[in-house]
């Protein structure tokens, strides 16, 4: 503490991410990151733009990463909002639209960021507890609120909501912003953007860290309705100009434009995904249905902080939550086959 | 305006920064870019890290590029903080440290940014207004304040202030943070950061977008007390965890160690300065004296939004501000010798 802070930074308590080991070798299973590289398009995009142009200013409204957004999803680039990691696009649509006078409703598992968004913003907030097998209820979700968010498939559970459900929500709460944060909606469910037309009070997010494996390159996007796309622009344009380099801008269109590489990625985690569920069944585990790229995993007779600290020994890093009602399960991301069976290998002596 | 939208978004007035034209062939001297490219070696970073590994986070921290701050100034990087460009810096201390029950403090000619952060975050602030030569006065900043924030050399005006006044104002406010934004002071001052270790109230703000010619890759840091570094980090860590990507990390670091390149390109625009300096008032005008790698200038006679247009017309463009004091300026960014030449030729017959 600093007599020199704003005096809200006092109470801050910053997001912890997973850990990024700077030891090689090590079969990294603990951020959900893709086990295979970006499309070769988006990096000969980037190769592109590596020159001595990088001296200038890029695009601010990175409008070549819109269109192709809006192309992929058939909007309008009015409906879209890009910026730099889809953190960042939620950390301006909590601060846009979520100062109300009534709570923010989040689920009580669900992506540790939003609590943390709302301490940063001064927002009230109510966790809604998901229920005994770990799904969001939206009938829980009727009570006074100033906005809903989730994320869909749901983190760290990666149980997913239907589109049916989704819609019953924004139907129940015309007078709220409901943000569907779909960072893993790729690997299994249905994106909400299909809802965008018809509901002036969705706001979906998405990232390009986890399907379109560019995690070390920082973007994000939202489609929603132009006018809540507006409070995100205004918010952007009143914090940063620039949210979007050169590299990036390049780099993320050419991923949303190759499609064939991504729909083909996609399928080879989620073929593993179904491999290491099956592993992790004939080990005992009870694995919570999926439909992301990471299963949530608890064993009915092993410890799991004992089990992660085990993995740990043998190069293996999983992720581990303590919050108390989910304190014995694992988080794994769907690795590479050899990773996978890394996992599944220590495990069978734990 | 929608209903969804946090109140205070309907009362925001965004920054609007330079145009970013997209017609190639125009002499571009409207954004302060550098006329050179970065450096080889930041080039020749960022190759190396243009691969399949794009698909894992960055290091969150960004260390490599602390410590290259960090070596480069003689601090350690505990007192170095980076970010997605110096306006993403100057969010987050605007945010972390400037939100008192007294205002902000700052020259009421100066980066246009400023009002705009204090709109976002709800700072109080009130404009002091520079003398008659455009100087900043250090004694009009006497007065009840919850921080002081200035650029260093001023913009849009390029003067410089210099470090004994700084001095004195860091010592007449010993409870106050003063911020010293230094996106240009490579092109003929000499850095704060040399007073850090002395008044735990200092923070510097610098940008890789002008002296290092990395506008197009968005980094920027601060540097400062470890306790002010912590503010920032706080903010940083409950908004976005990586705000720097793979490829800006390693750029932005490669940049700071080149430090002959550097030197060699500073000179280079600074000596291109004095030319249009000279250019200028052979035509005329009266040019304030430039520490920066832009110039401000007017002429006595010949209207400077006329001129803007003129300029335009012959595909040359600078920056003009509507603000009344600064209305019959023209802000000229120092461009490649052929474009100062283009610049001057074009003026002749306006």
């Amino acid at each position: 503490m600093s007599k020199f802070w704003s005096p809200f930074v006092k109470d801050l308590v910053p997001y912890v991410p997973g850990e990024q080991p700077k030891l090689a070798r090590l079969v990294k299973l603990n951020t959900n990151e893709n086990p295979y590289g970006p499309s070769p398009r988006a990096i000969a995009a980037m190769q592109a733009e590596l020159n001595d142009n990088l001296r200038l200013y890029p695009d601010p409204n990175g409008e070549r990463l819109k269109q192709a957004v809006a192309d992929y999803y058939g909007v309008t680039p009015a409906q879209v909002f890009v910026g730099n990691g889809s953190d960042e696009v939620l950390a301006h649509a909590f601060h846009g639209l979520f100062q109300h006078d009534k709570p923010l409703l989040f689920p009580d598992i669900s992506y540790s960021f939003y609590p943390v968004y709302c301490g940063l913003y001064g927002i009230a907030s109510e966790a809604i507890a998901l229920d005994e097998q770990f799904q969001i209820r939206v009938e829980d979700y009727a009570r006074p609120n100033g906005g809903i968010v989730f994320p869909n498939p749901n983190a760290p559970t990666g149980c997913l909501l239907a589109l049916d459900a989704i819609e019953r929500l924004l139907k129940a709460n015309p007078d709220s912003v409901v943000l569907v944060d779909e960072a893993y909606i790729d690997f299994g469910g249905q994106s909400a953007i299909a809802l965008v037309d018809q509901y002036p009070n969705l706001l979906v997010t998405q990232t390009l860290s986890k399907s379109r494996s560019l995690a070390g390159l920082r973007v994000g996007l939202a489609v929603g309705h132009p006018q809540l796309i507006e409070a995100l622009e205004r918010i952007k344009n009143s914090f940063n100009s620039y949210p979007l380099d050169r590299l990036a801008i390049a780099g993320a269109a050419a991923a949303f434009e190759d499609r064939a590489y991504f729909e083909q990625t996609c399928r080879q985690v989620i073929d593993s995904r179904e491999s290491v569920v099956a592993g992790l069944q004939a080990l005992g585990f009870e694995v919570l249905p999926s439909a992301a790229n990471f299963v949530f995993a608890r064993h009915p007779h092993k410890d799991a902080a004992t089990l992660a600290a085990g993995l740990r020994e043998q190069g293996v890093i999983v992720r581990h939550f303590t919050q108390a009602r989910i304190a014995q399960f694992l988080r794994i991301s769907i690795g590479a086959p050899e990773q996978n069976q890394a996992l599944l290998d220590a495990l069978q002596g734990l």
